[in-house]
């Protein structure tokens, strides 16, 4: 940590805080410049934040010089995280496995809801043969208002069992609550963490404490420090499968329903070892937007895409706005793939 | 709902959107203009939503006429809620009752974490004596780190009723998951739902279904009717005791920690019954403006104030570059006191 | 300065950091941490510029210590700004002088633009009236579309002269280019530099080369430092007499059409000896929310309150939904007064 | 215009309404809901703007049902404009010239600033070997701090001639106030405006009377429909040729100088028939970064380039720790065509 002290610090404040750093663990080097006296504490700093600092009398700010987390840090784990998804759920029979983090980006795609056994099923087909290696889908939503339609719960998560039954595809689902960890674990290959979720720390802390892998989306209004943080959290608690995924955030503009902060993509990539997805659709909440910003994904080095589709996106009983049909689903994908080639992976 | 059409929508396009309307049980007036056709359709919209009317075909867009939440509102409950906060826990002895909503403007204050038992009790005649209300300090904290301090928990819990007893201060105190409501409800007086939760639906749905008050802060990036429409949640589960805080929302501002956006503090009185306080520690992050900031909250009419108060910032386990000292919170209050008589109101 | 080195730095990379602060005229102070090593570069770092030597190979991060304003700033200029408006127009006769950054609030009021003789003298003696110390509107303005009335230019300014002589008001304008700085401070007792013009630095330029004083409004997404840094063109040229005003920054809300981010009034007040205003009307957009932010605005040490007023809101040409009343306008005044007086101010 | 009204709106504020859209030209269409009462008004609504219609009595919120845009709009020019840059300088020789908003992509590319003739003809020399087909460099340079280095001025755009004399290079480069317009007219083949003066209406309109093109950047800060409306000056004054760009917007972003917000390519190409760019440099203010997001940005349509490079990034008076050296521009330029190629374009 950098101290920076207010113009006029006295002695006494410089050498109180001397001897606070050295109470908690970290060797104070002083310099006393023209126009202000600076403290570099040397040592581990995650011991200590730079609020905790700031209190200090006489300390005007706190520049830290380390990056907050570790295990999700590339300086911690250099090597690019490799990992399947498929195969952990307790219900059978198991998915097909899907590597997520090599040349190979998978798209996984599907409906914002599980609406019935026969839409879940008939959209998994579908996406399979367009193209998509894994289905999503929700059956506990989060929904901003109390009267919209709350997901079918377990009787969604049985017929996604099913879907995967019939297709083989590996299940991606969100569970809300820890209280539901055990349940969605039951049926899911991949845990979705959504964005309104993405600092419910026991959520993660529970999420870290099972097997299934977890995909855990940005949230809205998060900086990246504070997602490698959120990421941390599952991967302290011994789960190391965590894949991101930019999901667009909040901002002043209207035209959109986020704004997709894609330089994030190759922006994680330097930091972290964990795969980074986007997913255009909740990216824009604009359908008609959906097929640049895939494209745009892939071309600045997503290792996946979340996309929503829908057998009829006219019906869709949830974010139908910027749902593609599975016949615009099948264009994109093929469209795509040249562009994954050009930069040196595979669709 | 008002459905504006695209430029050269066909007859077909208009037709089927009428015929969608009506199976929807909204009654669709039709008006062909030079440039554009629009229906407005007329009936409780609430029935649908904006997005899903977006997918009719050939819709350009969709523009709500009515608010989506009901309870909360002014529409449907013209008067102000007054209520007593105090005497809910199962904890004995109960709190000194104190009314949120009315004339008098209480002030909740304390420390961001409970430390110890001698520091909440000490904390906690501090405050009353200076002229606080209530009493807040977290005993489950929602950290953005891992490596941070997590809270005492339930031993925090007990620490806090013991500062009650010794005070009659009532206890504000954070949930953070709904498998912890009953414990945090056996304790507490109100029930505080933190920024990162406002849109924790199930914890909503968990705070609506018991008894104890529920001070529902603001999301830092929720828009007016999200948050209102987070409030609805509770409401609907039974829970008609509701209070607002606005505490800072995430904006490109960089010299705090958030933007106070005072300003939804009389925006919210005009569309809601439901109390609405100010929290200017969180809503700045920067002690030496708090003051300030506490006085504008009372001169704009917020119905109550949260404010962290530490015997020792410096050493604060949390937060403590936002925490006033005893002596300056004393000296606050009193200065806010002819403030309060300005607006007409009482400290 | 001090500059951060990524981990792994050479020895090679550090000794040419060295090199290069030299050469630009700071003493480099170098740390080797475990992790990480760091050079604090003492000496004025106004000489350079973070970006500048974030340039320099194997440097992660750069911090500066030092605010990049001077003439603003309190530390070279630690006693509060307070001066007088009034007299230094061309145009005869002269209005009555007023103090900015004392302990009376001045308020600045007036329709946002001048729509003709008759409608602005009527405004300028019914705000006079209410108790306004200056008359506010706009002859030339910029508006978003160009099929908007651009206002009155010239003439506008015409009849701005005559209010004054009418009522003794100084008028606040707003100049919108170098070209017509010569022919608006004329007419006018200060020059308004509207949000959009606060980084149009030749303009502000043009307005450190006259005597007038400038109203300097924050650009709507500003950060602290850039606006003290635009007042710095202002006060570089040679004219002291700079005010500052919040008006609202752009932000996720929609409810208003600005966000009101009062916080930078206390915040300014510490950083600058400039008189701080707030804007109420542009900082809300919205006529319901004006007098509680006015309130606030004064609660909260503004040192004065542009407010807009028009005799028939419903017609104003321009803002008239941010636009009071008289009526509402002299009521409002009348209730600032007590507020005032609790922060020991007079309006 | 849709016009809403407040619940228990009277009979008399409805038809006081209807009066007025008359007056204005609108033709009302009232609708009696049963919570709300509303008003269509059908016609040309580019007549006024929902702010006034705002301020009749009883009208809760206006909702504008077209573009507020003509020129700049598909509707009214629904084929892509394609156009010509080069040969408009009045300093001979003319440059070779390069189609913009076809199926080529052109790359417009140098340093931030001209800092010596030598500098940027050698860098001229090597973008246009490297395969850009344009020069970008700025003469007049606004800058944050008065104190930061402003640019050659004239002695620059000098400078600018001759290096498009030795390479045949067209010059895009900024101006920054009216008064400047026809000087930099004489040297430039296309005038940019910075983001800083988006909406620095004289300027757009001074630009709109010249016949040399226009790059229109983003305000880091505007709406999409502002930024159409930026460009409708320009067009409304006669001149045709305007090309858009993307540059990156503000928000709470901190990793990156701006957020880069992409989505607005394929959004701005769904309105408007001008040709729409991307910077990448500004876009995120980061070398490392660079790379990806140029990628993206042909993948997601963008109809041309603007990049950042300099022989020597480490000493760029402006704007290094965004500059990519030519090495790394050339690298980038050739992984950028079989992307270019993957979306049916060339580059």
């Amino acid at each position: 940590m950098i101290l920076v002290f207010r113009a006029g610090s006295t002695n006494a404040e410089v050498e109180h805080a001397e001897e606070r750093l050295k109470e908690i663990g970290l060797k104070p080097h002083t310099m006393i410049g023209v126009e202000r006296t600076v403290i570099a504490a040397i040592g581990d700093e995650r011991v200590t934040s730079a609020e905790e600092l700031a209190n200090i009398p006489g300390v005007e700010k706190v520049l830290p010089i380390l990056a907050p987390y570790k295990l999700a840090s590339k300086e911690v784990n250099p090597t690019p995280s490799v990992f399947e998804i498929g195969g952990d759920s307790l219900v059978k029979p198991k998915a097909t496995k899907v590597t997520f983090g090599g040349a190979f980006i998978p798209v996984i795609a599907g409906p914002c809801s599980v609406e019935s056994r026969t839409q879940i099923i008939e959209i998994a087909h579908a996406v399979k043969e367009a193209g998509a290696s894994a289905l999503r889908a929700g059956a506990f939503k989060p929904r901003t208002s109390p009267y919209q339609f709350q997901g079918l719960a377990e009787e969604g998560l049985e017929y996604l069992a099913e879907a995967r039954e019939a297709t083989g595809l590996p299940i991606v689902t969100e569970v809300l609550t820890p209280a539901d960890v055990p349940l969605v674990a039951k049926y899911a290959d991949c845990l979705q963490i959504g964005t309104r979720n993405m600092q419910n720390f026991l959520l993660l802390k529970a999420c870290g404490a099972v097997k299934t892998p977890v995909l855990l989306k940005r949230g809205m209004c998060a900086t990246l420090e504070e997602y490698l943080l959120a990421a941390e959290y599952v991967l302290t608690g011994g789960n190391p499968r965590v894949m991101l995924c930019e999901r667009g955030i909040r901002t002043f503009e209207s035209y959109v329903r986020n704004t997709f902060a894609l330089a994030i993509v190759p922006a994680l990539k330097e930091k972290t070892h964990l795969p980074v997805l986007a997913d255009p659709s909740h990216g824009t909440g604009v359908r008609s937007l959906v097929p640049a910003m895939t494209k745009a994904s892939i071309a600045c080095g997503a290792d996946g895409i979340l996309i929503e589709v829908h057998t009829n996106p006219e019906k869709a009983l949830t974010d139908g706005a910027q749902t593609l049909s599975v016949k615009d689903f099948a264009k994109l994908i093929k469209e795509c793939r040249p562009i994954a080639e050009a930069v040196g992976r595979k669709m």
